[in-house]
């Protein structure tokens, strides 16, 4: 069993690295917060021997040798950059409890057969610079490196001058190596596992998500002496266009998902009708074919609005639907019982770097409730006791597939 | 006559400074391209003789002797800050034709009974700091220097911080000093003049506006995860918002006016449900009883609105509707008619500074025809022979006040 209060020091020891006033954690991908994040973090797993790499993308790979190093590694991964708005256990808890699982086998004295391995990828919030998953989505070869590297955040720095700027672009490539399975441990963020009392979450696969980017353009022109019926009112287009968009989320029932996390108005003065606005739509439901007719209707929605505003729509992202590997299903499914846990099935609402790297290993992943199924959020919490059932399986699913 | 060739020359050299991609121009109040545009107009005076006096709120005075300068001078006024993609005129014109009247009267060798001065006042636009007006309405008393010092642009820098960096903190207090008369010349930035057809409008006084900040409350939350109906989105509540808003501004006629020119979202990231959505308003009307109504109508609305968001409803500027002086209004009238220009009377839709500056001091506006009635926008446009008409009418109508 791994040590409860050895892991929950960790947690707070990273979660005092950007710090919100509200108490929550804001190290997004690629900022100093994140870099000091990554940096404590390598600290103590030098601390028990792991030897580290970086790759081009400035994913980080801590590694452990096994009793066979002719044996692919076996991977525990997740990250550690955060919302601007952000928890203390999204991401985070998953690489922390990996640390966790590696410091209980050493002090145990226990050596597996497959060489052990954990993983950090960057920028999986997708907060900072779109899309999510980038650094997992690089290495598996889902996503195209050199345009990553020029993907901006908002004030226009780009990946790449993050990365140089942190000091986190690697002296590796960053691209697949064998992999014997890979194991990622999260809360769940979301409300099932609560509502069912359930200890453990075997997610079974990860639901489909597209993002897309919205531009309304019509026409700068004055507040004060322009008629209403003379202009080219892109927020009055807005109003409308949003009315359907949850119309659209609401005739998909109970499993579709649309948010709209970002909206802004250029110029953005109070005494002009803006010329522009934009707004990110994300769309998801776990089953691929309702997320097409779903994106399919999103789009004829918003070529219909026309009139006086002129609408665009960028594709920013797609992933697929995913399933994940039943050897990895099953060693946490029975890691789960050895324990005496409840657990069950569920799909994941959240995109995480398993979807990609899905795509190269076999992979699995655990999951464990957190409190009111809030995440992304300054308040999502999840009890010492829940943290400590979730790496104590880790342990055991990585001992089953690792081959002591 | 005014010289028409000077005049355009003038406005080419401004509006060279602050330049758009899109040829407008961008010189917010107290930014380093408003400075330089200001150090501009200041050597221009300087050549024809002009003395120089800056206010603690950055407001610059030139003045020009009379035959009596027991007389309180007559004033022509305006800005030179321009909205973040402005044109070329708002404001901008009013200044450099006072300019031109200055240089023409002083070529022909006439002193006026009266002294004459220009001011060009600060932060007009309200675009980069709210409130509108706000130099003349610190002068004219209706606005508090010490809170006006305060208020801060998006990025949080204030007033004060800012008069300071462009070193147009002044060594004059900034209240009034008597003033016989005021004119300002301006575009109508609106389509009357140019649909009927007139060279001048004589502007009889100006609209009510009242500004407002709204801000929805909702809870952050996880865009995957979390089902539609378990959120507290701000965006879905702002689509009924926006639909009501618009209803009332078309209930109140056509000579309402509601715009919504900023909105933006916290945190603002794609894959979270934001916090809060917040959007700024602007209602306007000609009649302050009008005014008053729609802003009742506009708060209980606001107020009506709850559920799983909590609405909050910010003042943050109230201009009642004003009338201009009859004497005023009178020499504008005959100066147009000697000059034999088309003219008729206009209610002005943009605050102007004419509007506090009526508080300490008779005051009348002349506007000229701008095309397509369009302003706040780099395409904004008046013609050479409008140009120099209003030039004209506001060297005859000045002649008529001081009285040679
Ligand atoms: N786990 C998580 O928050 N991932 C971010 C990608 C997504 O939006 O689902
Ligand atoms: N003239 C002008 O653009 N004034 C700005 C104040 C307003 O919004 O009316």
């Amino acid at each position: 069993a791994i040590n409860q209060t050895r892991l929950l020091e960790h947690l707070n020891a990273m979660a005092d690295i950007g710090m919100t006033p509200k108490g929550g954690s804001n190290r997004q991908a690629l900022t100093d917060e994140d870099k000091r994040g990554r940096q404590l973090f390598l600290d103590w797993s030098s601390q028990i021997g792991g030897k580290v790499r970086r790759d081009q993308m400035g994913n980080l790979f801590v590694r452990w040798p096994g009793q066979d190093n002719t044996c692919p590694a076996i991977l525990m991964s997740s990250h550690l950059d955060t919302q601007p708005t952000g928890g203390h256990y999204d991401g985070v808890y998953g690489v922390l409890a990996a640390l966790e699982v590696m410091t209980t086998l050493r002090e145990a004295g226990i050596t597996t057969r497959h060489p052990l391995e954990i993983a950090v990828w960057t920028n999986e919030e997708g907060a900072r610079f779109a899309p999510a998953m980038m650094g997992s989505g690089v290495f598996s070869g889902a996503l195209d490196q050199a345009s990553m590297h020029q993907s901006a955040d908002k004030s226009g720095i780009t990946v790449y001058d993050a990365l140089m700027e942190t000091a986190q672009w690697g002296d590796i490539p960053c691209r697949p190596f064998p992999i014997a399975a890979a194991l990622e441990l999260h809360i769940e963020q979301g409300p099932i596992l609560e509502n069912q009392y359930r200890d453990i979450g075997i997610v079974t696969g990860v639901q489909g998500m597209n993002w897309f980017d919205v531009t309304l353009t019509g026409e700068t022109t004055h507040a004060g002496p322009t008629p209403m019926t003379m202009r080219r009112d892109p927020v009055a287009a807005l109003a409308p266009l949003l009315s359907s968009l949850y119309a659209l989320a609401a005739r998909h029932g109970e499993q579709s998902r649309l948010t709209i996390g970002d909206i802004k108005t250029l110029p953005g003065a109070r005494n002009t009708v803006p010329a522009q606005v934009i707004f990110s739509v994300d769309l998801r439901h776990p089953e691929q074919s309702a997320l097409e007719t779903m994106t399919a209707e999103f789009q004829s929605i918003c070529a219909e609005c026309h009139g006086a505003v002129a609408v665009s729509v960028t594709p920013v992202w797609h992933s697929p639907a995913v399933q994940f590997n039943p050897q990895c299903i099953d060693a946490i499914t029975r890691a789960s019982q050895q324990l005496g846990y409840t657990a069950q099935p569920i799909v994941s609402g959240a995109g995480h770097d398993s979807v990609y790297l899905s795509r190269v290993a076999p992979v699995g992943m655990i999951f464990i409730p957190c409190k009111d199924g809030i995440s992304h959020n300054e308040l999502e919490y999840a009890s010492p006791e829940q943290l400590t059932k979730g790496a104590n399986v880790l342990l055991h699913a990585v001992l089953r597939l690792a081959a002591p």
